[in-house]
């Protein structure tokens, strides 16, 4: 088995990870860290961060008990594998789409079932309901919108896979702040739900692992269980608190991102053999006429360092850049064109 | 299956948890504090904290490919359980013993079996190199020195079981610095052993979560192959670089805490129908005639918390205190003395 790795190029302009290009606010940054000052490092956290668990609750409507937080939403997706998922267990997942959901079915030594989007990089919701209706399958994980292709799978379609699994269903809501589109309302009538949002995307705070999820309070229980006791160290905690409440500095930015994602797109639309897929994320999927290997090193030689995905499934000719700062975006987009006309 | 849970009552003396009564040095407070304000908090920690593995690594004259760093020790002991560790396979464990292995075995579905300490609490050596033998052992986990008993069990003892076992044998030395005993150095001859430290004990960063493991290379890369990527936090990752190399503070303070104990192990002889356990860690097992619910509440009447371990196997009497400050071990002397005589 291998493992997650990425190696990265020193590269001036960084669109590789889908980060939050804008660092947290100086004064927030600050006072955060004089929390932490006061407080004794040589204690262990709460043990139930109640009180961020509340917070975040409060945000959707939700009482604590069905919040979990995470060192990274990665953290707590994992747990649900620990807790539904055994030797030989059938887990569906979408392909392409995050990688690391294929690495911990493996660990779990699940049998994956593998439904492909269909040619458009939509969701192939019929055959997901079909899969996720076959007696053994734990868990059906949907990543919306899609990493690596920013496409969107709709709430009543997750509602209809949910309804037919036989299992538990996992959305995973990273890049939710740049498509305003969330399943978190289908808990209610669809207890088999578990939503994951993150600290790493649009609140950007990828540094201090930061993520929750949001379920029916008798699943947070069992997914609980497994999870190690004290995972979020003390200064996160005191992090998530402070930015949990910053709506509108995370819409703000957010608003900014979609911008020039717009603005990206149309970029890449006007290059010759480039193909760019709509996204909701803060990220664009490109496909290029010309073999991948080419334009990504040219682009690092440049200064610009993007991601190759030519190696995930249906994406042969799939590269993904982060939508960053203006400027940034606009480096990238002149590197691209200068290695096209090359 | 129930998970690991921990009701706190306040105190103002808080003995329950093997916590380090320090807090970390302001200076060095401010020093990672002020490295951590320059950071960008929007970017993925280090995929390889490679800087923090050589620094540690450097500390046992090993590289730092031996080195794997976790969110706490606990997670890398995790990580060992998902990589070694399948449905229906034997997990040999010390009763009675830190209650997590137990938990993470019962996650992975293991068989576990238990081998039981001696009437004296010591480690029973011949039963355990007999049972780590069994075709079907995948993981043997030792804790030296041992929670909640402070009993130790000797690197020669451990070379036999990892010379007999036929799976990996993890020593968790969360305590090593109350006893300056490790098996680090057996690491050459027996590359089935892994050894796990803690930076939440002597080095006084509970707050933080930050652990590391030593092993041989190439079980070092397949346990890495089942860890999350940007599995800490980049100001943990900080703060590790910065206290690592405090030798000499963390040897003055575990010197003060073994002092204490002495002390604190004569007070607890000259207390009539109580017996104290001589523990090599920053704890002390003591068991009394009287039943242990009475004491145990009685202490926190008198704003004391130290840990019930009754329901533990072979210590229906047992209690256990952590070490603390002069101050507070004198408060829970006359504390348990009144408790005693009411």
């Amino acid at each position: 088995m291998s493992g997650y790795t990425l190696v990265q190029p020193d590269c001036p302009v960084k669109l590789n990870q889908n980060e939050c290009p804008f660092d947290v606010p100086e004064e927030l940054k600050r006072e955060i860290v004089d929390e932490a000052l006061a407080s004794n490092w040589g204690r262990y956290p709460g043990f139930v961060p109640g009180e961020v668990k509340a917070a975040i609750g409060q945000r959707h409507g939700l009482g604590p008990e069905h919040i979990l937080i995470g060192n990274g939403s990665n953290e707590l997706i994992q747990a649900v594998f620990q807790a539904a998922v055994g030797r030989g267990d059938r887990v569906v997942l979408p392909a392409p789409t995050f990688t690391l959901y294929a690495l911990m079915g493996r660990i779990a030594g699940a049998d994956i079932r593998t439904v492909h989007l269909k040619r458009d990089l939509s969701f192939d919701v019929d055959r997901l309901k079909e899969e996720s209706a076959q007696p053994g399958v734990r868990l059906v994980v949907l990543c919306s919108p899609n990493n690596p292709t920013g496409s969107m799978i709709q709430p009543e379609e997750v509602a209809a896979i949910a309804e037919a699994a036989t299992g538990l269903v996992v959305v995973d809501e990273a890049y939710y702040e740049f498509c305003g589109v969330s399943c978190i309302e289908l808990l209610d009538r669809h207890p088999n739900l578990v939503i994951t949002r993150t600290f790493s995307k649009a609140l950007g705070a990828a540094g201090l692992r930061l993520g929750y999820l949001a379920a029916d309070p008798s699943v947070a229980r069992e997914i609980e269980k497994v999870k190690l006791p004290y995972n979020v160290n003390a200064i996160s905690l005191i992090a998530a608190r402070t930015l949990i409440g910053q709506d509108a500095l995370i819409e703000e930015r957010a608003a900014l991102i979609r911008a020039e994602r717009q603005r990206v797109y149309e970029g890449l639309r006007e290059l010759p053999g480039i193909r760019p897929y709509p996204s909701h994320a803060n990220f664009i999927l490109f496909e290029a006429e010309r073999p991948v290997a080419g334009i990504f090193h040219g682009l690092i030689d440049r200064g610009v360092l993007i991601r190759d995905v030519s190696r995930y499934p249906m994406l042969e000719r799939g590269m993904r850049v982060t939508i960053g700062l203006p400027e940034e975006n606009d480096a990238f987009l002149k590197a691209l064109r200068e290695v096209l006309a090359a």
